[in-house]
């Protein structure tokens, strides 16, 4: 593999949350000349979409996504609704800001509930609930399928196999308007990953997150790598995913508590220039 | 579903490895009138395997399984030969102990190595050199799916229909000497649980392993909780591994560092019994 282009690496403000506002995340990004940002709903609510949106033109980005829409699970019909509703102000959002798709973390289980194969049920039932407004908007939902130690508190669509037939149920076989954002941390165990991702195909293939996996792993969810930290051949997943027509850019999504979340966000994004050309 | 047997009930000596031997753990399940255990090969290394089996036999025990072999992949074939060669040494002792299987932990991946492709090569490679052996010692393999998150450092055949493709390429489509240990931890969060143990079916289903999946789990290996006290819909899979023609017993496996490994084996295991009886 030839290393990526560099125009392609993208920031996901997650990765630097502790830090920065969404303009200073967008800020470094242009001094880094980093080109994309994928911003979390909590960095807009700072602002106001709109503000966002001028923030990030301002300084020159693309948008690869609006992190996140989702968790739809709830014990009852009105927490169903109520999550359904904050769900169509995402993709209001995401249309705002301009962003190539609105990312949906599904989900667990229902608060107090064992029933998986009800939680399935009831992100179907949410997602199929926002479709129509999201297609009309213009914003693609990209399922993020979610690893399976997160089945029961944060999503329970946990292959891309998985995300895939809910698209193909959703949108049609042949449709475009949802698809998935394949996040290495989250796939790279897969043993059908190569196989999914050319299912998926260009039109289903609308995000590529990147960290790594540490060993050990000492916390479920705070314990990212960087790439090269960790044991993700990276650049083996993005030739599958350039291999299957992915031509989009490369966004970075570090959930990192005790090591990339306490450093300077300038240092972090030169590590991600680094490690994106020389282990991804 | 109604309650299970309470005589199909197992303890896998894993449960309560910080307070007893072998021998102190068999006469607790005697006690407890626990009619099952699996031994770990730690336990066996400890007295010898004939010591072992005479142990077993005096306690009146079903042998559902010796834990563990695998662990297969290493960074070269010096590595890979030893693995296998000890491997074989496992077979001998769960012939001893007539144990129901061998249970196997298939390993992640080789040290230094990013390939998790190669490293299931070396599995299936590795599974190949001792097939023959186990056969005719008249001890059936049971792959254990090991949950995506041990992918990395303990276990990359990480769903039911991986470790039943292997069986199939090593086994024969009908083979009964290669088959599977399903692990509620392991594969709860599985879309394709239901429909791989039926395929799977009653030869190759050979153990059904029990805890909980704890909301939080605060440690990747060591956090696993007693059943009913997770997310984990215990009687539902036990419903479709009977469904399937499963007919063994119900083994407790439970890494617990900061709360079962630290109380008393017998209150262990009055816990056992009351909530095998209650959940699942």
């Amino acid at each position: 593999m030839s290393a990526p282009d560099p125009g392609l690496l993208a920031l996901n403000t997650a990765t630097v949350r502790e830090k920065c506002t969404l303009r200073q995340a967008a800020e470094a990004c242009r001094r880094q000349n980093i080109r994309g940002i994928c911003p979390w709903r909590d960095k807009l609510a700072e602002i106001g979409a709109k503000e966002a949106a001028r923030i990030i033109r301002d300084n020159g980005l693309k948008v690869t996504g609006l992190c996140r829409g989702g968790f739809f699970p709830a014990p009852d019909r009105k927490g169903r609704q109520a999550a359904i509703d904050d769900n169509l102000r995402a993709v209001d959002e995401a249309a705002t800001i301009e962003a190539r798709c609105l990312v949906i973390v599904a989900g667990g289980l229902a608060q107090g509930s064992k029933d998986i194969g009800g939680a399935r049920e009831m992100i179907r039932d949410g997602l199929g609930a926002i479709f129509d407004h999201a297609r009309s908007c213009g914003v693609p939902i990209a399922i993020e399928p979610m690893h399976p130690m997160y089945a029961a508190d944060r999503g329970c669509i946990n292959t891309l196999a998985q995300a895939l037939d809910l698209c193909d149920e959703l949108d049609g076989k042949n449709g475009s308007a949802m698809g998935v954002a394949v996040d290495v941390y989250h796939v790279w165990w897969d043993p059908e990953l190569k196989r999914q991702i050319e299912r998926a195909g260009e039109k289903r293939l609308m995000g590529f997150h990147l960290c790594d996996w540490l060993v050990p792993t000492t916390d479920l969810l705070l314990d990212r790598g960087m790439m090269g930290d960790g044991v993700i051949d990276i650049s083996l997943i993005r030739s599958w995913m350039e291999g299957a027509g992915y031509h989009g850019m490369h966004e970075v999504e570090i959930f990192s508590k005790n090591n990339w979340w306490k450093k300077d966000a300038d240092e972090v994004l030169l590590t991600c220039k680094m490690r994106h050309e020389t282990v991804c």
